[in-house]
């Protein structure tokens, strides 16, 4: 392991558990024990039974997420099971409470079968206000998701998809100012046809951009090709509406944005180079981009987002997760919709009332992004 | 609904809730974020993929106790579901925080059917470093608890179960002390052949008593008794060694000791007097015990104890899971053996130093339960 790294793992082994829980109510005397355990407990739990829909109002239940994987396509390090997932479901906890005051839970499956995760999730859902999936490899991904929002009355999320989506969103909306463009000329080539790449089309789409080509490992995926699954036949019918057939030198010629959702050192200042003048570069594989910023720039990049801290524009999902929790547990939304999506990035585009090539996205610390994330969810 | 628990419903709406999360760390920079988040997290995932072992050392599976119930037997409420169910978990779940420093949380479970109740645990085990269950009903419980402790590798138990027969055995130890006779030779009656009732009379065997009768709702159970389930026949035949027939009226004769773990209001002053002199009653049906202490010291009884609060010797699990848990989290321990069960009652039992009538067991707010029973762990 190298040094860094085992440094940080010194670091969590010294912190034991990011989270934890934390008593709401105080328990110092008998009368305490009496109210808010044994026999008072029992008044609560009558009415509940009576009243489910009470849960809301006097349980865990109104303000807290499950965070679940299955570890099968874990951020940058694949599928890597449910301990390896653990620290990144504990850590979108801490954000959740640090960023959002949402009581999230980590919860890492030993299972990767969607039927079971289905099942799993289904279960234990009566205690939870919400679903956040996270890190569920593509394509079961997808109809893990349908399947669980059409039968549960909380909000499921897969975080992967959705969150990623807004943000891209977000920062295209203003990147898009920055170099005086129009956002439904654009035209768009996204990297990643798995849960990122799928949903992050389908929302540009929904904000009216029409011309997007989606590429997997085979090339650009269009209607017809051989060897797609479902998803992906499904996503091909609905972008590249020239039917481009090639990979991704050939497809970017002339294109205004770069999105990349899927690995390191993918691209170069040549294939920059063929873009159209004052291209924008949304470089997002982590902890390596498909293109180094400072290279980026060298092939004609107008503006450059990657997924890094240390980089300009550091296009985060950590930006929008908290916020659409927030405002699904406040206002009792059960079904997170398109419409909230694009309200939602077009919420956090607006934050930043001036947008320059270094900043199309505003700060993580930014005390209004919560809030303005949570107002859009209606 | 009574004024009294319209009153307790209404603490619970204020409360909103009696558990939430905290952070154990900081998150107030950009390193912050870097070191607890993103890319920082990557480290620990790629670690606890190459050693899961590890998870108990940097993650909340270190600390952290799923509190689960299908709501199918909620104390003196019997099957109210899972919602009806959550604020008894939720309610364990604050205990498990102030008494013992343990991360619980609640879940509750939309379905009743045992396979998919473990297949759901075994599902959600990863995250968790150990597995409270609560209020699921017999026979069903049985055959839940065994599988789970066979196939998990972290503590599980049923507290209904081991958590009441411990409580009982060191209630017990010490009552047989207060009326000078001895364990081995005591006779028992338990009413009840539910999960309570089956763990307490195979907890008392284990301690060396060899005299017990359990009766359910059709009397005395004996071998060979038709109208038994096969948990009853397993019970019949390590129980009743004089093959008693008949009801609570006919084996109350000349015993020692009853322990009510099946409704209110079952016994009276007359049943008492058929007892042996200097009688043991633990009346533990709640919030209404099987018969109230006047009631039954006037027939006879010299130690009496109940779930209750408001009257002397609170016989109460909540003495027991907190530092079961506590202990097997600190120690590795993944199985809670009878020799465990055995050694924390005793050790309960021994932190009252001259037992009598009226003080039997510690109060639930002293400090030295916790650390105790967790000693015992091991």
């Amino acid at each position: 392991m190298d040094p860094k790294a085992k440094k940080i793992v010194a670091e969590y082994k010294k912190a034991g558990a990011r989270i934890e829980t934390k008593s709401r109510v105080k328990l110092k005397t008998k009368e305490d024990i009496a109210l808010w355990y044994t026999p008072g407990v029992g008044a609560a739990s009558n009415h509940l039974a009576a009243h489910p829909e009470d849960a809301r109002l006097m349980s865990v239940k109104r303000n807290s997420i499950a965070v679940i994987s299955d570890g099968s396509a874990v951020l940058g390090l694949g599928n890597i099971g449910p301990y390896g997932a653990l620290p990144v479901m504990e850590g979108k906890a801490l954000i959740f409470r640090e960023m959002a005051g949402v009581d999230a839970w980590p919860i890492v499956l030993d299972t990767q079968d969607p039927d079971r995760i289905v099942e799993t999730v289904l279960a234990i859902a009566p205690s939870f206000g919400g679903i956040n999936l996270e890190d569920i490899k593509a394509p079961q991904c997808f109809q893990i998701e349908k399947l669980l929002i059409e039968k549960l009355n909380i909000p499921v999320m897969h975080d992967d998809q959705h969150g990623t989506a807004i943000i891209v969103l977000a920062a295209l909306i203003n990147a898009t100012k920055v170099v005086g463009k129009t956002m439904k000329k654009l035209r768009v080539v996204i990297s990643g046809a798995g849960a990122a790449g799928t949903a992050t089309a389908k929302l540009l789409r929904a904000a009216g951009i029409s011309d997007i080509i989606v590429l997997d490992r085979g090339g650009a995926l269009y209607a017809g090709r051989e060897d797609m699954n479902i998803d992906k036949q499904e996503l091909a019918v609905i972008t590249n509406p020239r039917s481009e057939v090639g990979d991704l030198m050939h497809v970017l010629e002339g294109a205004d944005v770069f999105i990349g959702l899927s690995g390191p050192g993918l691209l170069t200042a040549e294939h920059i180079g063929r873009m159209a003048p004052d291209s924008i570069i949304f470089a997002l594989s982590n902890p390596v981009p498909e293109i180094m910023p400072d290279e980026a720039k060298k092939g004609g990049a107008a503006v450059i987002g990657t997924g890094r801290s240390d980089f300009p524009n550091q296009i985060n999902n950590a930006l929008v997760f908290p916020g659409i929790f927030r405002g699904a547990l406040d206002k009792g939304v059960t079904k997170i919709t398109e419409e909230t999506k694009l309200r939602a990035a077009k919420a956090l585009a607006a934050l930043v009332l001036k947008p320059t090539a270094n900043k199309i996205i505003p700060d993580i610390f930014d005390k209004r992004v919560v809030p303005a994330v949570a107002k859009a969810v209606r």
